[in-house]
């Protein structure tokens, strides 16, 4: 037999115990954010029809980064690249049934063929919380407290990270008046792109696909927040989060109808948008449902972890067997089970050694490469517990 | 635009908050039975490179049930149909750096594209439990005791199932002695469905693959289990497991080495094998490394759910939010948060309704919907709790 590969498929990881006892620590400490605002979990599978993701994921998404194919049964089946379509089916399926204000939220994996480039992965997983059925900005407000607690619940401290916050409206508007030459969400990529360009190339940029780009440059200097946006501004001041008004924030996905958010992580080696979210109306109109109003967001781990990383706010976690029982005598071997399940039945996770052949510094050892904190011997009969670490 | 359909995808589900609880339940029994004899969790990719299944799992599965496709790089990549051949590749890459006995257990969703029917599914979720580097019967004692405690932790007793344990090395030998006229996989195949088949149309089916069927049907009628078999039947009793010896067991993977096991619901609406294991000694070495002694099992949801089912032992699982928030006026609203956020410092998981328009009894009716077991009005400043449910 040739001998196969123990890589992993590319873009994709494994997670031994060490790298799992950290995801889901993270995981925890999500969903202990969105329990306390009142979210509930839900899931769905992984694969979905692709029609799912035609005109609501951005086109360059859906045509040039999904993981699709024909099933057995001639399906045309896509891994999904987010989760925002399958919620919206979800509700539309039981529009009627569900109660509202409807509080959802999921940390599924999602998939997107991306250039491979500095550690990034074609599998990821992705916090995604939505509210349904709250129109005015009360949604706004509390999407934004829960934003802010994901990130505080792990130690994170203002200074380390902005919220941004923009109205897509206000910014449709002053890019209608700059007269786009095409349509306006291939300017709103260019907008969106500002942080990356020159003064020069976005000028550039602009002039490509607006007859009048000095008009929406002006306007993005001297714009201020509108009404909505600034009581929005205010309230989360009172409850101690800080809104940056950014005019030039557009996020990527064409959904988007209204109020936009972005999470910046402020750390000089890592200045870069770690996640974000928005108003998304019209989504769940699309199955045929009577539409719902909608705001959520969407967190992927790998912004997070090199947040946390560069933070220094990753902490060292355990794994979860306690001791590692190694019995020295064939007469202690005979009776290990017995030791064991008494300890399991007072609460501890008890690993053995069987192996009373191996020598007694090789066995300690062992526990050892296994991260157990504890050993306990039993000798003719008589327990001895030793701490490890 | 043209209406999209609300349904998951053919032969995969929707997991709305409440079926989410019942599946998060069953997975944190099973995590805690795991945690408890000392075994870690680990995850991998649910995409994996097609060649890892090859020759491994079962011919059947590989050719007809795997969601196989090419990636955008040419890559032949499938949708995990098992999850033997991962944590076999990912112990492999690893062998000398990891501890032994090492114990690690998962919860991956599978995907097999099996003919639909009585509410099968094409995505499962499946428990996989694998002992690394126990030789002796140790280590299949110790995996009798996890399968019995994996039943027991959800409130089963003994008379609801049957643990049955045969040796594949004795099977084969009287399969050897009966004279195949293809090779032994073919002839396992037929002694496996046995309990499927009537003596006669087992003798048939016997005959196209045998030379001397008689012999075969004689052996497993007056064999006793071997010396080894004998021993783990009886140190399994001790413990207070039955062990069912059963000759004609032979589970359908091609890698199982020696003793295999299979668990037996006993229930008459639902008398049917739920899940099994056994010894699969060789895996690790198809991938070069050195080989490890190695026993597991995989134990599927939905057998399990029927299990419970049909046993009366599915609990009622709550959901998390425990409070819905109802300001009434104006002001209310204005505190709103204040409120919530104060509980929350208390514990407590609170949703909020903000629609002060809406009719009282109506935002009751919503919160009864959402399962909510408790909403607490502020009027005018002050904050009273009502029981719902």
């Amino acid at each position: 037999m040739t001998k196969l590969s123990t890589s992993p498929y590319k873009g994709t990881r494994d997670y031994y115990p060490e790298d799992l006892a950290l995801r889901n620590y993270v995981f925890s400490k999500w969903r202990e954010v969105c329990n306390s605002f009142g979210y509930e979990e839900y899931d769905a599978s992984v694969l979905e029809p692709l029609e799912l993701y035609a005109s609501k994921t951005s086109e360059e998404i859906v045509s040039q980064q999904t993981f699709s194919f024909e099933d057995r049964g001639g399906r045309k089946v896509t891994l999904r690249p987010e989760m925002t379509p399958t919620v919206s089916r979800m509700v539309a399926a039981r529009r009627q049934e569900l109660g509202y204000p409807l509080r959802l939220f999921s940390i599924p994996n999602c998939f997107r063929y991306e250039r491979m480039q500095r550690g990034r992965t074609r599998e990821f997983w992705q916090l995604n919380v939505d509210l349904f059925g709250v129109a005015g900005i009360e949604g706004e407000l509390e999407i934004a407290q829960v934003m802010d607690r994901t990130l505080k619940v792990f130690g994170a401290t203002p200074d380390m990270y902005e919220i941004r916050v923009n109205s897509r409206k206000s910014l449709n508007a002053m890019i209608e008046a700059a007269k786009p030459k095409q349509d306006v969400n291939s300017v709103l990529r260019v907008v969106d792109a500002i942080d990356k360009l020159s003064t020069e190339e976005f000028a550039l940029k602009l002039s490509e696909v607006l007859k009048d780009p000095k008009s929406l440059i002006e306007a993005l200097k001297s714009n201020q927040p509108n009404e909505e946006l600034e009581t929005l501004i205010q309230k989360a001041d009172k409850l101690g989060i800080k809104l940056k008004y950014s005019p030039e924030l557009a996020r990527g996905f064409d959904y988007y109808t209204d109020i936009v958010f972005e999470v910046f992580d402020k750390n000089p080696e890592n200045n870069r948008s770690m996640f974000g979210g928005g108003r998304y109306d019209g989504l769940v109109k699309t199955f045929g449902a009577e539409a719902v109003p909608t705001i959520g967001f969407g967190m992927g781990d790998a912004p997070l972890y090199n947040f946390l990383e560069v933070n220094n706010l990753i902490p060292k976690v355990k794994l979860k067997t306690d001791v590692m029982l190694i019995p020295i005598t064939e007469d202690d071997l005979e009776n290990v089970n017995d030791v064991a399940n008494q300890l399991r039945s007072e609460g501890k996770n008890v690993a053995i050694d069987y192996d009373i052949t191996r020598k007694f510094d090789k066995r300690m050892k062992s526990a050892q490469k296994l991260k157990i904190p504890q050993i306990a011997t039993i000798e003719n009969g008589e327990l001895k517990f030793k701490d490890l670490l």
